[in-house]
């Protein structure tokens, strides 16, 4: 049994055509603007898929009075599947006197909530805050298969070295050779950026990242591949939280841009509704 | 040392002219959307002041962010003061598949603050869902000074017989009889409001209730005190979560119109600050 949030309408179609069971609910906002939701049905156990993009804190609420009507119905066991999780990259204190956000996030499900499933989040060791059993998944498999005819013989990379294993999962499913960029200062003020180990010339490379939001990074990587020699460059990414003019921005330099439908974007092409019926 | 969130700004200024210590808190939005919170002071107990008017939940998760960051600095008592609380009215499940919305939003609360105060909840019985210390405060003594002058040897009346403890505390403060309005169904079609057991002719009314959303029931009970004969006809509530024009329709339909600044609004000119400082 699945329940919908308003972050996740837009895997609705695919669920219901992967077979998902799909328990009806109803989300409207009072006018005074609090949120109104009604679950119809009930079960011992449910999954409530929610993907916190912008408006966070609405879709962070719904989860909450979700889960509270659920109980309220009596279902016993309430797992909630994440695909992209708002505040994960405020997972530190950098300054004196913030707070580590994903941490309030965390909690909160957690007091409803058994178990948590999220995709590729920022930082894995925040799962640690969620009380209950909480799983990182990856977004590999997707990825890998939508480029797997478009990469052909190609290179997978990661925009750092921080980023590798990403990299590293997608091209293993493929059987591909992977590497990262690195960063080296060569003046003061000049950074260069480029491939370590592997020659792109003449080849297809996908660079993958786990959000893109400028996209400032993507393009440069992309550029400076375009000088190596590399023959298509395409450019993945788990989450698509694009400023504006992002996507346009990095399109215009690549071959083709695509991201995962965490968060639902005109380039959002990649599907992990069969890692979610998966579960 | 208080802290002052988003939803109590406006209150700021008065807090401080009332000897209040307030910590400095830093409060924007990343260009993704999600909040930034940062609490530049410390102490061993913190009071955060934050209404939650619309948008709603944006404050309600503010209270998680700006509690989670006084707990990374070591406070170790944490206060809540929530003047309105949001999802008070989501007191009870109405139909099968509702959530008892302002018990998760008390629950969520209840991770972080060890106590909280709120005004005039909608209903009271709802702090039970707070794990810690609750207390509902009044604002019977905000709302007899203001009134006290212009009422006179007035009377003070509920709208309905749920309310008459309200009107009650107004009137006791000021030593005023008070009664309250009762419906009657005097034929299919037609319910009759009128005041029961007390003569208005000739004297002040002040009418008082919780919230006014469209003031409907306030216009309803004003226009009939003047057909009985009443002299000056005012009206208070705690929370002014007016609906569009109704500030208007009611200042129209009466001699005045106050509510207390539990939200900010342009007829919001009677202070729970005293109150506040008070505990």
């Amino acid at each position: 049994m699945i329940v919908v949030g308003s972050g996740a309408r837009h895997l609705e179609d695919e669920i219901r055509a992967l077979g998902g069971e799909l328990i009806e609910v109803e989300i409207r906002k009072f006018p005074d603007g609090e949120k109104y939701v009604r679950v119809l049905g009930s079960g011992e156990e449910a999954t409530v898929v929610q993907s916190t993009f912008a408006p966070q804190d609405e879709k962070i609420i719904e989860l909450l009075l979700i889960a509270d009507a659920l109980r309220e119905r009596g279902v016993e066991r309430l797992r909630a599947v994440v695909p992209y999780f708002a505040y994960s990259r405020q997972d530190r204190v950098t300054k004196e006197g913030e707070p580590v956000s994903v941490r309030a996030v965390m909690r909160a499900l957690g007091l409803y909530y058994d178990e948590l499933y999220v995709f590729d989040l920022h930082n894995p060791e925040t799962l640690k805050f969620f009380p209950g059993k909480a799983v990182n998944l990856s977004p590999a498999r997707a990825i890998a298969e939508y480029f797997a005819e478009r990469l052909g013989e190609g290179i997978v990379l990661a925009p750092d070295r921080g980023a590798l294993e990403r990299a590293a999962a997608v091209a293993e499913k493929l059987g591909l050779e992977y590497s990262h960029f690195e960063k080296r200062r060569i003046s003061p003020t000049e950074v260069q950026m480029r491939p370590v180990d592997v020659d792109v010339k003449g080849r297809n490379v996908l660079i993958v990242d786990d959000i893109i939001s400028t996209g400032g990074t993507m393009i440069k990587a992309a550029n400076l591949l375009r000088e190596m020699g590399a023959e298509k460059v395409f450019v993945a990414a788990t989450h698509g939280v694009f400023a504006e003019g992002a996507i346009e921005r990095v399109s215009r330099a690549v071959d083709e841009l695509a991201v995962t439908n965490t968060i639902p974007t005109p380039v959002s092409r990649i599907s992990i509704v069969p890692d979610v019926l998966a579960l």
